[in-house]
């Protein structure tokens, strides 16, 4: 069987600019991992309509499933859910569920119409509950549409995962070898990734403050199979007279 | 004027999978505004040749530049070099300068297959120097292929930065509302933008340990126009009976 695929596209002026170091796709990928769901593609791209259009029809029709990060809040370069009405071609209207509950959530005469564009969505458009916010984050088809702001986005994907799809969760299994180079164990590594056609097998190089070396990555749904591609790893490290050592290096 | 536009590419299946955090795009986003460039797109792609090849050809032919990072190492998971000679349609083959200095380079006998490969690069590629590495990044076109690490991929934009075009550099200034909810002054903030065509005028809730607010950032080529609108939309905040605060909040 073969997991559900996964692109997250980041809406985002403010990571394109520098202002602000991105860590919702750390976040999303580990979860992901964890769901047997194959992150596939990550694109970040300015709060420009048209360009959030495209991106969401391409990464729809590409993917299983799409998650938004940016631009539902109520100012002016929140664009996104109007924008996803537009790619799936449907009206962008109140949502009656959600504007009934921002309304009474609001002291009276706060509910402005700004605000009330939170509570607008594409027609069709399913409420990603949150626990910590009033931010609407929505589902529609396969596209899923959440805040920017870390901890707001977590808790919307923590109300999401259990509508999502599962497969079988993706593992990594790794080991490093302290003063290994790549280059000395590399048509080794090629030929145990040839063995294990089912494992990804990843080289990583690394530096410490004071030590260095490579990390040799096993991915892949079956632990078992991990466990063996690691093995032989570990035997090529030893080979150039080095201790492999599994799990984090000191 | 405008600026030149860029577009970054990150092949790394570590990214997607969650293993690394990635600080590349940060790095590259600060110094590209700097430079008066304007970073566009950020895609982040596995380790696979047809998805790197299609991703080389639709982003050098949208964007000014394009910068690659990852996968230009000695391992069998690095194959950016010659999915990039496939995009330009050119040979994949010994590059005689590198060659030559990498085989100088390395103790007798040591210059093995896996480390030939990384002195292959596509016909026509120019050599990135860098001053910590024997890895050898590379321009070909308007793309830069650029290693994934990031001490090594930010010493390769150190070298490569002089050759390429330059634009107005891109600033920021911000205004700080602690307290400030941003639904109670977006439609005041998005007259301010209507009145800065020329400025991109930004709103980031934020949250820090005992205080949260909102941020109101102005960016643009025009240091004058961003004073002006920070200072309107300082207004802006004060009219709330909340004190602005530009530069870094407490």
């Amino acid at each position: 069987m073969t997991n559900p695929t996964a692109a997250i596209l980041i809406i985002g002026n403010e990571i394109l600019s520098g202002r602000t170091q991105d860590v919702n796709v750390n976040f999303l990928a580990k979860r992901l991992a964890a769901r047997g769901i194959s992150l596939q593609e990550v694109r970040v791209i300015p709060d420009v309509p048209d360009r959030i259009i495209n991106a969401v029809n391409e990464l729809r029709a590409a993917y299983g499933e799409v998650f938004t990060t940016g631009g539902i809040g109520p100012t002016h370069d929140d664009i996104t859910s109007e924008c996803v009405a537009a790619a799936f071609g449907v009206p962008w209207e109140p949502h009656p569920e959600t504007f009934a509950a921002m309304e009474a959530y609001m002291p009276p005469g706060q509910f402005n119409a700004a605000r009330q564009r939170m509570a607008t969505m594409p027609r069709g458009a399913v409420p990603i509950p949150n626990a910590i916010s009033i931010a609407p984050g929505f589902t529609i088809g396969n596209v899923h549409v959440m805040a920017g702001v870390p901890r707001i986005m977590q808790a919307m994907y923590d109300a999401l995962e259990p509508s999502l799809p599962a497969g079988t969760p993706i593992a990594m299994r790794t080991v490093y070898g302290m003063g290994l180079m790549e280059g000395a164990i590399a048509a080794g590594l090629s030929a145990i990734q040839d063995r294990f056609a089912n494992v990804d097998l990843g080289s990583y190089p690394f530096r410490k403050e004071k030590t260095g070396g490579v990390a040799i990555v096993a991915k892949g749904t079956d632990p078992a199979l991990l466990e063996s591609a690691i093995a032989e790893a570990s035997q090529l490290i030893a080979a150039q007279g080095i201790e492999p050592v599994q799990g984090e290096p000191a």
